[in-house]
């Protein structure tokens, strides 16, 4: 289980250095500039989530996550460079990355001790701070605070249902898929059926 | 004492998460999206000094805070779409909260035996950093960097002063008060009277 | 050496506290605006190395660091409202201070028992974070990660040739002397004979 958490966590780093690339492209970035925003991509939700609960960060200790992040931002460019990657083609394993760093996020904090509340914050932390620091590097308004399709709701609620069949006594293991299963499902349905959350201004025009 | 301070430190949480929310209705986020940067604007600049200070975070230990913080967020969220409210009315509450804020934080770093400059930018960072991130979330130059009526001024004012009484032997509780008296009187003083400092370039037009 | 690395270090603090300033200037930044971004530009790449690596934040615990910051600020701020400077003229202050501060925030991490390429990213993080706060706080997308005459690039490729000498055997001295005219060499030669690294899209018009 754990081997294949590691191996499952090393994809989610690898997708979401594509996203960071694929982002950067729209500002002129040269290589080392997609690089390195392909990097606080990949790596930036749980270095937050790392330094919130006073831990070592992961990929200080383990480097496995700071290549896989540096090779796939590399070979992004260069594929992008000659031929662009339509955004849509990656919603799908983004949504599993999500899922997966979500879980990954909200399990460490309850190994942490961390309370119930402040542990489903670091899912959610875990799971969209890449995006955001992708995001304010390429000084664009976080996407993921822009009405969209359930995105950082679909990660609170799985990190929270993680926690409470956990709390009634469910094993961590089956807590856990089921946790992913839900982030995956309300997070793919959202995206079929353009499921939105209430916003405070609706869209004009 | 103590208690007295955490309670009024939940109200200046709480002010913090409203102005968050207030200011995220600016740029179309939904529900989720406001929510977050509310608790990033209330919960940031504590945060950012108990890292710097490698305390551990104050809301992951008591989760009190966010569980204030989301709460007032969700109203808010929720008063605002029924009734835009005036950005005015909050100047004052804002006023005590960063007047509180600064004070707690100097206190803090100053028990931590940082250095007496460390401390007081401690203060500053505690009570100016939530709205930094507050606008680097939403996409604008943070409003405390701009020529402004004395906000970071006066914390650190009021942070220095708090410092210096304490220096010359008067009791941490009466310096309190007093730096938190000063910090409020530059700002509403400021506010009442225009009172800015001088700026590299005067705003054109 | 260590002496020499302190006071190098102080000067560097202080060329980078003056880039932060002048950066403010484009933005009607009053005095303390323009003085705290001059302090996150001047302090902020090794803050985040100490946080990454979790050890003492440098500023924190001797705050001759802060001084020094501070101090350039301010007389930055009323010699630039007297006559404004001519930014290229601080272009060769600033490599130095890119060298100085990639060098000794790769020695840090190596001493930290931090793995080879880790140590790598932490001169990196050292050398340009302090940018990259500064654009970011300023709304700017970040100087350092678009298309430019190799200044991350400089940085890493010292950092990579300091690791490279001390694991074949030459001593950390002579090594940090190398890595250092390295960082200088290539971002003076890439400045001089315009180096530009590819970019995802060319810059049109």
């Amino acid at each position: 289980m754990d081997a294949l958490l590691y191996w499952v966590g090393l994809v989610a780093v690898a997708v979401n250095a594509l996203t960071g690339v694929m982002d950067s492209g729209r500002k002129q970035m040269d290589l080392i500039g997609a690089l390195l925003v392909g990097v606080a991509t990949a790596l930036g939700g749980g270095t937050i989530r790392d330094l919130l609960l006073d831990r070592n960060v992961f990929w200080v200790v383990d480097q496995t996550y700071l290549i896989v992040a540096l090779a796939t931002g590399l070979l992004s460019f260069f594929a992008i460079r000659r031929r662009p990657l339509l955004p849509r083609l990656f919603l799908i394993p983004d949504a599993f990355g999500l899922a997966l760093f979500t879980i990954i996020g909200t399990q460490i904090a309850l190994q942490w001790h961390a309370p119930w509340l402040v542990a489903s914050l670091m899912g959610v932390i875990t799971g969209v701070v890449g995006g955001v620091l992708r995001d304010i590097l390429c000084n664009d308004v976080p996407l993921v605070f822009l009405q969209g399709e359930l995105y950082a709701t679909a990660a609170w609620a799985g990190a929270l249902a993680l926690i409470g069949m956990q709390e009634i006594g469910i094993s961590p293991v089956i807590s856990a898929w089921a946790g992913m299963a839900i982030v995956l499902a309300l997070r793919l349905l959202a995206m079929r059926y353009h499921l939105t959350l209430p916003a405070l201004r609706p869209p004009t025009g």
